[in-house]
This record gives C-alpha cells, sequence and structure tokens, in this order.
C-alpha cells in the first residue's frame, strides 16, 4: 500500500492537481492552473465573433495545459519521487461536452471549424439550449418515456441531448462532422490513456443512459429526423465502472505530467460525486451536502425509487453497485452572497471594520446571537430559481414579516434558514418516496461557517459530520486512481482508508429545533403554495419583466434567468 | 377682506406658526418652537421614574410655550403689525388627548399628581392601551353597537376610550380627580379662548361621537362598572363645528402671543383633517393625499356609506355640512426609509455620492429609467402593519420575485408601488362602498418626489394634483381663523380664495398604467392571501418572535410592532 496518486479537478476556470498518500490518504502536494481562455462567453477567441446570450464555451485545449502545469507543479510541490505515482484520476464539471472526430479531435482544434462556435466544448452553464430542452421534456412526457421519472421529470437544458439537438439544428455541418459528442470528463481520460471510455455518472446523470440504453431512435426521430441516430453514432460505447482502470498512461501523457507512463488512469468522474469518498459518504443513507454557490446533495441507496423532483438516479452513479442520487439547490451561497453586496448597509460595513471581521462573520455573529425565531421572518430560496423538488428555474425569491424594525443580520439569517428548509424539503422528499436519509456530511466551502452549519442541524434535526479536506474533489478522485491501480479492491475500502470526515461536528439543539419546526412549517406552506402552481404569481412577475424589457431595443436586456448552474459552483465559489 | 390670521399646527415634537394674508393666502412669516420634554417615553422627567414599553406622554405646558414663542417670532418675521391680526387657528395631532380639572388645569401641573405618568397627556403613538381597546372591540361587536361600523369595524388603542378605560384601571385615583377628559386639539383651544369646547372632528374620529351621541352607559359599564359615567361626566359638552368661533382671545393669551385681545380663536382641529382646505380638497369625492411617513386619506362626501376598514366617517368631521371620510395607510415615507437606511449597500451611496445626489434621488433615477415591471417584483407595504382596509396590525411587509440580478433600485421601486397599491385598495374599497372618488390632491413631504408621484398617478389612473404650500396644516388652521375671524362666510368660500392647488400636475401614462394593472392583480392577490386569513403565516411569524423574546430575561425587548401612528406622522417626518 506504498506509493502515491494524483487526483486532478477540473473546474469552471481552473484545474488543481493534489499528490496524495496511498495508505492513508494525506494530501502532500497541490498545484492550480488556470485556462488561458477561461469561459468563453463573450466573443469567440479566434474571430472576435460575438456569441449570444447565455452561450459559455472551453477550448479543450486549456484542459490539457492543467496536465502539462498543475500536474508536475504538484508533485515537485510534494518532493516526491515521480516513480512512486501509480496512478492518476480525473474529476470535471459536467455537463460539460464536446464534438471530436474518430479519434477524440476535437473539433475546435481543426482549422476548418475554429471559427465556429458550436465546434468547441460547451460549459455546464451554457444555457442556449432551452428550447430544445423543453421540446425533449415536452414530447418525453407525452410520449410516457421511462426514463423521464428517473430525472425528477425534467431533463436540463445543460444536459447532453439539448445541447447535442441545439447543435445539430444550428450548425448542421459541425454537427455532421462530430464523430463522437463526448463529457469533457471522459475526453481528458481519452488524452491520458489513449482510449475512449465512457463513465456510469455522466452517461447517466448528463447522458440519459438508463438501464443498458440512451432514449430510442424513435423519440430521437420525433425530435428532429436528423437526430434519430444521434446515440447509436455518437454516444454509444461500453459504459465504465467508476474507479475501473481506463487504461494506461501514454507516453505523451507521461511526458506532459512527468508521471510514468502506464500507471494507472481511472475513468472519468463528476466533482461532486467524487467528492463522496473523500467525505467517508458513500454507503447507503449517507448524504453528502455540497455546500457552496449552490448544493448539490448526492447520496447512494440499495433502492432504486421515483423520487420527485430530484437531478436524476443512476445505477452505479457514485459508487458501483448502488443507486447513486442527485439532488440539488441552484442557489445557497450565491444568494448569501447577492445579500452581502446589495442588500448591506454602509453602518454594518463600518462595524464589521472596526470590528476587524468580514461583513459575513459579522453578521453571522449576530444572527447567532438573536434567539431562533427573533426576526419574525421567512424566506423562499428561489433567488437563482429551485432545482429541487420543484425543478422550477422561473421561480424567483421571497421574504416575508418585513417590519421596520427588520435589520440586516435578521434577513442574512433568514436567507440561510431558507436554504436549511430547502434542503429538508429534499430530505422529506427522498424519505416520502421511500429512500431513508440517515446521516449527513457537509462539503464545499460553506462547512466553514458555523452559523450556517448550526442552522442546517437544527432544521434537519440531525448530526452534521463535516468533510476535512479542503480539496475534496480532487482527493475523491486520488481515491478512485488509488483503486484504479489496484492499491484497494474498491472504492468504499479506498475511501476507508483514504477519505476523512468530523464525525458529527454540529448537533442539533433540540430547544431551537422546536422553534425551526414552526418557520419550517410555513416555509413548506409557501413553498407549496408559490411553487406548485395553486399562485403562479412569481412566473408571472417573471413574464411581465420580460415583456418589460422587449420592446425596447435601446435598453439593456433583463436579467438573466437566474443560474442553473450545476454542481461546479457549488464546490469551487461558494462561500470560499 | 385685509388683515392677517396665524394658523398654528402642533406636531409630535414641535409646533409651527405661520402667519397668512387673509385675502389671498399669502404665506407671510412663519416660526417653529420644539417643545422643551418632547416625547416622553422614557423616563419621566419629574421622577426619573421608568415607564413601560409602548407608553408615549406630553407636558401639556411645552404646548403653550409654541404661543408665547412660535407665533410672536412668526408676526415678527411677517415684519407685519399685531393689530393686523383678526383671527388665530390651531390644529393637532390626534388622538392626543390628558386629563384636567373642571377649569382646563391639567392633572400633570397639580404638585399632588406632578410623579403619576398618568397625569399627562398621553400623545397619539402611546399604545400601551391594546388590552383595553381589544376589549372595547369585542364588546361593541358582541353587543352589535351600531358606531362600530362606523370606524370599519375597529375602535384603536390610540383613541379616547381606550386611553380613558386604561388611565381608570391603573390609576384609579387619577382618573377619580379627571374632571375632564380633553383632546390636546381642544385644550390649547382653552388656554386661547378661556372656553372649553369640543370639536366635530376629534370628537367623531377619536371619541366615538355619533348621532349626537357617544357610546351608551350600558355598554360603558359592562367594559368596567366604574366606567359608566364616564362620557357623561367626563366628555359631555355641545360639538362645535369646524371653523367656528370658540370664543375671543383672552388678556393673557393675548399677552403669551402679542396679538389683540379679542379676537376671533377658531375651535380646534387635526392636522390632516385642516390640510383639505389648504389643498382645496373639499367638495365631495376629492380625495386629499397626506403623503409622508404614513398616509392619511382624507375626503368629503354627501353620502354616509359603510366603508370596510376605513379609520373613520364622521359628520361635519372635515366640513361643516359633509361626511368627513378618513383612511390611512400606516407605513409610506418610513419604508421608504427603512430600506434607504437598512438595505442600501456602499456601491449605491458611493454612486450617489460621486452624482452629488441623495440616496433617495439615485434610487428613484434608476428607478425610473428601468422599464415598469422591468424588477419582476411585487411587495406588500406593511412594514407597519395595515391601518386601511385590513386594520391589522399584526400584519408585515413581503417582497417576492427577488433574484441574484435584483439591484438595490429595484426593490425600492417595488415598495414605492406597493404603497401605491394600498391607495387603490383604499380607492376601490371606497367606491365599493358607494362612495365615489373623483379626484386626487397630495400633500405631505412625498409630493415632491417625482418618482413616487408619476407610479401613484399610473397605478391610480388618475391626474393627481398637488397642494402647493409647504406648510399646509398651519395655512389650513389660517384659513379656519378666517372664517372664525368672519372674513369669510364658510371654509369651502375661504379655502377658494386662500387655498392653493397645482392641478393635474401628475398626468398617468396609458402604457405603464397598463403594466400596473397587472403587477396590481398580483398585489391584490397577495393582499388577501396574506391579509384575510387564508393564510396567516405573517401573525405567526410574530408570534414565534414575540415568543423567542419572552423566555430570556438579559435579552432585548422584541422590536416594536410597528408604527401604529396616526396623520401627524404623514404631515411632518415623511420625506421632508
Amino acid at each position: 500500500m506504498s506509493g502515491y496518486t494524483i487526483g486532478v479537478d477540473f473546474g469552471t476556470l481552473s484545474g488543481r492537481a493534489v499528490v496524495v498518500r496511498v495508505s492513508d490518504g494525506e494530501e502532500v502536494g497541490a498545484a492550480v492552473h488556470e485556462y488561458a481562455h477561461g469561459v468563453i462567453e463573450r466573443t469567440l477567441p479566434a474571430t472576435g465573433e460575438r456569441l449570444r446570450p447565455d452561450w459559455a464555451l472551453q477550448d479543450p485545449a486549456d484542459y490539457v495545459e492543467v496536465l502539462r502545469t498543475a500536474v508536475p507543479q504538484a508533485v515537485a510541490a510534494a518532493g516526491i519521487d515521480p516513480a512512486d505515482v501509480i496512478g492518476i484520476a480525473t474529476d470535471f464539471t459536467a455537463c460539460t461536452v464536446l464534438p471530436t472526430l474518430a479519434d477524440g479531435t476535437p473539433l475546435s482544434a481543426l482549422d476548418t471549424f475554429k471559427a465556429r462556435p458550436h465546434a468547441y466544448a460547451k460549459l455546464w452553464k451554457h444555457h442556449a439550449a432551452q428550447p430544445q430542452a423543453d421540446r425533449i421534456n415536452e414530447l418525453a412526457h407525452r410520449r410516457g418515456e421511462p426514463w423521464i421519472d428517473r430525472y425528477g421529470g425534467k431533463i436540463s437544458s445543460e444536459w447532453q441531448f439539448a445541447k447535442a439537438l441545439q447543435l445539430l439544428e444550428e450548425d448542421p455541418e459541425v454537427y455532421a462532422r462530430t464523430e463522437r459528442w463526448i463529457e469533457a470528463a471522459d475526453w481528458i481520460i481519452w488524452q491520458l490513456c489513449g482510449q475512449e471510455t465512457r463513465n456510469a455518472c455522466t452517461a447517466g446523470y448528463k447522458g440519459i443512459y438508463q438501464d443498458g440504453t440512451y432514449p430510442a431512435r424513435g423519440f430521437l426521430a420525433e425530435l428532429n429526423p436528423g437526430f434519430a441516430d444521434f446515440a447509436d453514432t455518437r454516444l454509444a460505447h461500453p459504459i465504465s465502472a467508476l474507479g475501473e482502470r481506463a487504461g494506461g498512461l501514454t507516453a505523451e501523457a507521461a511526458q506532459w505530467t512527468g508521471l510514468p507512463e502506464g500507471i494507472a488512469v481511472a475513468v472519468g468522474n463528476v466533482d461532486a460525486h467524487v467528492t463522496s469518498p473523500a467525505a467517508r459518504a458513500v454507503a447507503p443513507g449517507q448524504m453528502l451536502l455540497v455546500m457552496g454557490t449552490s448544493t448539490c446533495h448526492v447520496m447512494n441507496s440499495s433502492e432504486r425509487a421515483a423520487v420527485p423532483g430530484i437531478c436524476g438516479v443512476v445505477d452505479g452513479g457514485i459508487l458501483a453497485g448502488l443507486y447513486g442520487y442527485e439532488a440539488g439547490q441552484s442557489g445557497v451561497g450565491d444568494i448569501f452572497g447577492w445579500f452581502v453586496d446589495n442588500g448591506v448597509p454602509p453602518y454594518v460595513h463600518d462595524e464589521a471594520r472596526a470590528a476587524g471581521v468580514s461583513v459575513h462573520d459579522l453578521l453571522s455573529r449576530q444572527a447567532g446571537e438573536q434567539p431562533v425565531g427573533g426576526h419574525g421572518l421567512v424566506a423562499l430560496d428561489w433567488q437563482s430559481g429551485n432545482r429541487s423538488v420543484l425543478v422550477d428555474h422561473h421561480l424567483s425569491g421571497l421574504i416575508a414579516g418585513l417590519t421596520l424594525a427588520t435589520r440586516p443580520f435578521e434577513i442574512y439569517k433568514a436567507l440561510i434558514e431558507a436554504t436549511a428548509f430547502g434542503t429538508r424539503k429534499i430530505v422529506e422528499t427522498f424519505e416520502a418516496a421511500g429512500v431513508p436519509v440517515t446521516e449527513f456530511v457537509a462539503a464545499g466551502g460553506l462547512k466553514r461557517n458555523p452559523l450556517v452549519m448550526q442552522i442546517y442541524a437544527d432544521v434537519l434535526r440531525r448530526p452534521i459530520s463535516v468533510a476535512s479536506s479542503e480539496q475534496a474533489p480532487a482527493l475523491g478522485s486520488a481515491i478512485h486512481a488509488a483503486v484504479a491501480a489496484g492499491a484497494y479492491p474498491d472504492v468504499a475500502t479506498a475511501a476507508e482508508a483514504m477519505g476523512r470526515v468530523e464525525k458529527d461536528v454540529w448537533q442539533p439543539n433540540p430547544a431551537d429545533a422546536a422553534v425551526y419546526d414552526r418557520l419550517y412549517a410555513e416555509y413548506a406552506l409557501l413553498h407549496d403554495y408559490f411553487g406548485r402552481g395553486e399562485n403562479k404569481v412569481l412566473h408571472r412577475l417573471r413574464s411581465i419583466r420580460d415583456e418589460a424589457f422587449r420592446p425596447e431595443t435601446g435598453r439593456s436586456e433583463a436579467p438573466a434567468a437566474g443560474g442553473v448552474g450545476e454542481v461546479e459552483s457549488a464546490i469551487r465559489e461558494g462561500g470560499e
């Protein structure tokens, strides 16, 4: 059980490589490399062409640079002998997906296509395929497709099929040349080991791969006749279990990374899901909360149930042999950030400065000193829409109970509570569907905010454990690399040895929990009233807003519809 | 038609005297005097005794000082000969009420009682008689008292009966010595002319004087046997019409004021109501909006109808010979002020500073530049409770439609709109009860905010005229003084000559009004859902809040229940 593995975590703006000791998971070195092109969302660098709203592209060449720079730097920082590295694994944002030739060459790398936006990788937060997603959902329900309930009743515009259909319909030439339509999570593995693989996680959660098959030809043909053979020709490939060996490191990749040729390369993975073993949250009923800008809830279960409004349930989607569930809240840390940026007056900033603490810390302290319920407020946490369990990004936020005595820290606290109520609503939905949740483990930037963690423990009425690593996704990847290298028989065993968690750090306070039961009852009432169609005011307000900007050409655009961001943001930017 | 009159406007913190030319209403001089004791709400000056929460007292001796200082100063500032002054009149906050001996001596002026809080004048915002008010209302409805519907179904804790019953029950000795229970509005006239009078306005709106009588003995006895003779012994007195001559200026008052002995003193009046003639809004259907910290709606009608949720309808309550209606919104300018103080971040303050404008002005400008409905928000304006038409001060405010893109000026605009919707709800309630509203005239500090005025015109879909005077209550008093002095036959005629209004300054924009119809429909839905009992979440939140502070003795008190302030605040503090 000697040696080291490398975990590489590919984020929205950069990639982070971490060197991990296989015997005990100790992180011995790390390095970060920022993508040269970052997120391409305004103009295409090759031509200066202006992109339309909601577009978000990346240049896959940037990903390779992470292998060439961050990996050797991390090894150097660790001060280890590269020859002691026995494997490498990665995790990625998802769904980030690109068109390639049959050999894996990105179309954006071809001179003929480098001026075509559709030839590039579409980042997870590319939201321009909403019309296609709407048609996919409408048709799936009309035809009664069996897979639609596995995704809480809704396929996201962020996922593989919506983005591919947009490609077909907007740039048929690029589509025609697309021989493989592949997640960046799998593409980067292809670069490392020279073999195409498809991992069970992204195939299931982002590729609608269920029960051994993609959506049927007839379904795809009805969306667009030219789309009929899409899955057969551009996706089809054997699916690999997470932690499997995808292949050996190629000579070229060995040269990029400075690592020994032939060492194990694990199949691809996704940032939130790969965090589970790093936090030792892999047993059925252990729910991992990756809490940052948004929150991602991932959990294994031995049962497959139809849980309304979740992001997806995938066989082996987190750990081979179990059903992996994913749910999420679109806005969490970004709601707190929005409030601090836009709703906190100068006197609070002055007070924080005088106390030598951040505004977040001051508000948290003041909020913690007030008895629970003392603000008289309840909020709905839909400033960025609702991912689970309503799956409705046209909802928006609400604060009720305001008086002339309401102070900023009270609103701050109510917003935190609202996100805790949102998690409780998700948990209750799981349990009502027969999927028990027995334990909570927190990861992500918000795990470091004591007020947030205490409120979650009180609202959920259960202890919360905390992942120890500050770079848990990369650690999770390194765990998968160790399994792929044969150092451990499976991911669960490797997690036991290499993952790290502080157990039951946050305990519910029964008296506060009792008050939160009452406040949650109010939240639940408003949740259903505003979220389940009794009063569609939030939808109508959005329509009125959108119409307000339409007739005037000189006006600036209406603000974006609120992030429908996926797991990436949860891990990286939130609260850090 | 030569000469001048003096109008004296007694506010919460100070009194303002204005010298007005009788021929045309020109204001030729003014002076302000602040009360030495201001509002007595923490400790009684005579003893240092700590007052309980919700108490608010005044020392009537302070009122006399206004006559001794502000009046002669105003005359001096005007540079006129005091001999040219033909009359004086006053207006007051209400219900501000005090116990006196039969000769008008305040009990607080007696050595035996100066240490007793109940011997002082109870200011309009003394809210400690709520338990008594609750019992009055419960009993009135149980007995089916005919007068209760004249007050929108609810007697306020601020009014004469609730405050008197509190006095009886908490300090029977002071009550026993109380020979007259009199509005400060009438008491100050007594000081000027040496005669007790009772004006139709406060008798009706604050004293439950209806159809020539006070509440019956049997009713009062059922409240408390010792209260049975309260009206007969401590209130009963002939009622004087507004604009009537109460008497001639006494030698003593002539010495205080420097005015000629024997000149006309008009009967007392109330600040909002007295503003109507100053703004020439005295004809039936002309609704005066006194818009400041709160808003007071006063209007005459030839019909007496039961309008649900108004503050009151009183025969001759504004103008002799017509039914005077009063309604109100508890929070208006104070909501905007609360938001600017507590919800506007430093970057907006910086921007305002750079532009050389106030934060209010910057937000107003930005809000005005955005198309109507472009914020996607709707709010409920109940941060200070709801005076009309729900008459529920345990309601609180709400903002819906928030997204991560929501900016401060958008919330500011939504709050302004919510108060406009609140006025529209009042107007619609009047009209549904068969009392037509044909015209709007704005007075008070907010009349100077163009954004506010345009939004009100758009939401109400009617032009809005604006009172010209910046000290309209004092001008209104001076108009009444002119009538009392015989310079005009009645208030309406005097208003025509001396009142000043700019007609139809603000015109509705049809396109914006159409969008506001849609937003108002959303407001109305939420208004009824949260305000009429379908979801009592706002009440429950308040209970949870109050309970949160109860068990802990070391905690500070829960914030006050939000002002239930009457007309005073509307005129004086708001937006000025």
